[in-house]
C-alpha cells in the first residue's frame, strides 16, 4: 500500500522568512544532493548533520540553503530524509520542489510522511491523527488532550484493554478444545467482572469525549434573545473587535454569524443568531430557522433577556445542553428580577468577566489536567461505542449462559473495535480517511 | 545600535506542519537548553547538528521538537544561533517562545536578524534588502532580479565604481597638497573619460530601474475601452478566473480590479477599468476619474476596441508607456479594419495567446538573463540619481576649469551616494526605513 519512492513536500507554510521542504525515502540524500552544492559532498553526511549551500539548476542559482539530513531510521518517517530550509518565497519552494521531482522525487500526497512513520511503525494511526489534531490546536486544553493521544498514553491504555479482552477470548477457545469434557477454564463471575471492569473504562472513555470534542472543535455557545436585547454588541465584546454588524434596528442581524473566542485555555465558537420573533419578513424567517438549527446544536445556550422584561420563557434543553441566563442592559436600571442569572452590561463591559468564568466552568477539564486520556475523535468514538455494544452483548450471553463460541465472538468484535483505534486493524478505507484531511507535508 | 540580547522570533509562516522558531545571540545555545530535554545536553553540541527532544514546561511537555545549534560566526546572523523545529501549531510556537522569553530572550523586531548579519558585516545593506525581495519573488524574473543582488553581484559592481572615484578623488587631493607648485597628477582628459565611464555605469544602472521595477511590483496594464467592449471578460480569461463582474449592461464595471497574472516569468498586474464614456452618473464620473489615473500609473495600456468601431482615438501616451490596440469580438465580423492590432475573442479565447506574447514581449529581460545587475529597489534608484547628478556636476566643473576642491566635493557626493546603497555609509533613519519592511523572524 505505501510505495518506497522518494517523496517531497513544503512541511511548513509558505510566507516567512524561511520555508522548509521536506524529503523522506531512500536515496533523498542522493537525490537532494544532485542539485546541492556545497562545501563537502551531501552524500558522505552522517545523520542529524546541517550542510549550508546553494541549490541550482544547471548553473543558474535558485537559493541558498541549508540542509539536514536524517539517516533511516533515525527519522519522523523511518526513512532517510532530508529537510531543506529555503527562503520562504512560493516561487522558490516550487522551482526546488520541480528540481526534486526531475531527479527522481515526487509530490507527496496529504499526510503521506505521517503514512509513512505508520508504515514503518514509528507511530500507531491515533498518534498519526494526534499529530494533525495538535497542529490544529489553538487552546491550551485542546493541546493538552492532542499532545496526550501523541505521546501514546491512549495507545497503552487501549493495549491494556486489549490484552485483558484476549486473555479471556483465549481461556474460551481453551474451553471450546476441550468442550466434550465441560470444563470451565473461565470463571464465569470473574469473567463477568473482568468485562464490566473493560466495559467501564471504555465507558469512561466515551463519557470523555463530550469534553474532548467540546475541548478540540471549540464549544459551541448559541447567543440567543429577542432582537435588539444586544446579543451583536455582547458578541463584539467577548470577540474584541466589530466584527458583527450592531445597529439599534430590530432584527438587523439576519445571518449567524460564528466568532471563535479562547477563554482561559478553551476555545468557544460563540453564535450570534437572528432575534427570535415572529415576522412576515421572509429573510427573517430564514434566519430563525438558522437560529433554532444553532440552538440544537450548541452545548451552551446563552439566553439573553432585559431586566424588566416580561414573558420570559426559558427554552427546552435537549440533553447535555447548558443555559446560562444572561440579563443585559443591567446599568439601565437596579431590577434585578431574574435568579441564576448573570447581569451585565454588554455595552459597558460590567459582568462580562463573571460570564466568562461562568462560560469556562462549563468544561470540566481536572481529568485532563490529571493526566487522563480524553477522547476527541469522532472516529475513536464511534469504534468505542462498538466496543462498548460488543461488550454489554457479551455480558448478557454471559448472564443468559449462552455457549463459549458465541461470547468469545462478542470479545472478538469489541477487541477488534479497540484495535481499529490504534490502527492494528485496519482498511484502506480507514486509513484513506484519516489521511485525506492531513495536510500535504504532513 | 544593535544590541546583542538573545533574540527569537517564529522564522516561517504558521500553519503548516512544522514551524521554525529561530534564536540568535550569545548564550541561544543555552537558554534553549533549559527547556529542552533529549538524549544529550545541547550545551555541549557541535555546530551544524541537528537534536531531537521535548520543549517542556516543568513536568508538561510542550512538544516533540528538532533542535538545529549553529556556532558563532556560523550562522545567519554571524552569532550563535538555534533553530527549533516545532509542530506547526500557532499555541505551540507562542508556548515555546514564552518559555524561551521567560529564560532570558525576548521577542525579535522586524527584520532584527537580518539585521544583525548587516552589523556582522555577513552581508551588506543592499543584501539584506534582497534578501526581503526574494522572499516576496512570485516570478522568475522577480527571483533572478533579487538572487542577483543577494549573491552581492550589485554590491561588487558598486565597489568597483567607488573604488574607481576614490582613486580620482585621492589624485585631485594630492594636486591640492601641491598646490602651490600648479602640479596635475590627475590627466584632466582621462579623468573625464573615467568620470564619464563611471557616470555610464550609473547611468546604465538607473536605465534598468524601468524594466527592474516592472519586474519586482508587476508590470501595471490598464484595460481600456468603451463600456461594453468586453474589458472584464478579457481580465476574466487573462486570470483565468471570474473575480470581475461581468454584465451586459454597459457601465457595469464602476471600481478599478487589480488582479494579478504571470506570464512566463513575468507578473502583470492589469487594472480592469470603468468604461470610457461621458455620463451624468456621479458614480460612473468617480469611476472615470479612476481609469484616468490608472492610465496615468500604468506602463502599458491595453486599449480595447471593437472591430466596426468608429471614431477611435489613439489615448496619449506618457514617456515609457506602451500601447497594445486589441480588437475584441474578431469572431463576430471579418472585417480587419486596425492596423497593428490584435484581434481576439475574449469570450472564445481566440488570440489571447497571441496577447499574452506580445504582453510578455513588452519587458526587456535579455540583460537580466545574462546576469547583468538590474535595479529594483527605488532608495537604490533615488542613491544612483543622485551620484549620477554628483558626476555630472563633476563633468562641467571639469570643463568649466573650476578649481580642485569643488571638484573633488562633488565627486566624493557620488561616492556617498553610491555607498549609501550597501550601506558602508549609512544613518539609523535609512537602516530604520530599510528594516520596518521587513516581517518578524526575518
Amino acid at each position: 500500500m505505501v510505495d518506497n519512492s522518494i517523496i517531497v513536500a513544503p512541511a511548513t507554510a509558505l510566507g516567512g522568512a524561511i520555508a522548509v521542504i521536506r524529503m523522506s525515502g531512500e536515496g533523498s540524500v542522493a537525490c537532494c544532493s544532485e542539485v546541492f552544492r556545497g562545501r563537502r559532498a551531501l552524500t558522505d553526511a552522517a545523520s542529524h548533520t546541517i550542510h549550508y549551500g546553494t541549490i541550482c539548476d544547471g548553473e543558474r542559482v535558485v537559493d541558498d540553503v541549508v540542509v539536514a539530513v536524517f539517516r533511516a531510521p533515525h527519522s519522523y518517517t523511518g526513512e532517510e530524509s532530508v529537510e531543506i530550509s529555503i527562503h520562504g518565497s512560493r516561487y522558490i519552494a516550487q522551482e526546488v520542489i520541480r528540481l526534486l521531482c526531475e531527479r527522481g522525487a515526487r509530490m507527496a500526497e496529504a499526510g503521506e510522511f505521517s503514512q509513512r512513520a505508520l508504515a514503518a511503525g514509528r507511530i500507531d494511526l491515533s498518534q498519526a491523527e494526534a499529530v494533525a489534531d495538535l497542529i490544529a490546536a489553538e487552546s491550551r486544553a485542546a493541546h493538552a488532550v492532542a499532545a496526550t493521544q501523541m505521546r501514546g498514553g491512549y495507545s497503552e491504555l487501549l493495549d491494556e484493554l486489549r490484552a485483558e479482552l484476549l486473555n479471556i477470548t483465549t481461556l474460551l477457545e481453551l474451553e471450546l478444545d476441550f468442550s466434550e469434557e465441560d470444563v470451565e477454564f473461565a470463571d464465569r463471575s470473574r469473567l463477568r467482572t473482568m468485562l464490566g471492569e473493560t466495559d467501564g473504562v471504555v465507558s469512561r472513555l466515551m463519557e470523555s469525549f463530550r469534553v474532548g470534542n467540546a475541548i478540540r472543535e471549540g464549544v459551541a455557545v448559541a447567543i440567543v434573545g429577542r432582537p435588539n436585547v444586544g446579543k451583536s454588541t455582547l458578541l463584539n465584546r467577548l470577540v474584541g473587535d466589530d466584527r458583527a454588524m450592531v445597529s439599534d434596528i430590530a432584527g438587523t442581524t439576519r445571518d449567524t454569524v460564528e466568532e471563535s473566542v479562547v477563554i482561559d485555555d478553551i476555545r468557544f465558537r460563540f453564535i450570534d443568531t437572528a432575534g427570535l420573533h415572529h415576522t412576515e419578513d421572509k429573510l427573517e424567517q430564514m434566519g430563525i430557522e438558522r437560529t433554532e438549527r444553532a440552538m440544537r446544536q450548541a452545548q451552551i445556550i446563552l439566553y439573553m433577556v432585559e431586566p424588566l422584561q416580561s414573558g420570559v420563557e426559558m427554552p427546552q434543553l435537549a440533553e447535555d445542553q447548558q443555559l446560562i441566563l444572561v440579563v443585559n442592559k443591567a446599568d439601565t436600571t437596579p431590577a434585578r428580577n431574574f435568579d441564576d442569572a448573570i447581569y451585565i452590561s454588554a455595552r459597558e463591559g460590567e459582568g462580562v468577566e463573571e460570564l466568562r468564568r461562568a462560560l469556562r466552568a462549563t468544561v470540566d477539564t481536572e481529568g485532563l489536567y490529571r493526566g487522563e486520556v480524553v477522547v476527541s475523535n469522532m472516529r475513536h468514538f464511534e469504534a468505542l461505542s462498538r466496543a462498548h455494544r460488543s461488550l454489554q452483548a457479551a455480558v448478557s450471553a454471559l448472564d443468559m449462559g449462552v455457549s463459549e463460541e458465541l461470547l468469545a465472538e462478542d470479545i472478538r468484535s469489541a477487541i477488534d473495535a479497540l484495535a481499529e483505534i490504534t490502527g492494528r486493524i485496519t482498511s484502506d478505507d480507514i486509513l484513506k480517511n484519516v489521511f485525506a484531511n492531513f495536510c500535504i507535508g504532513k
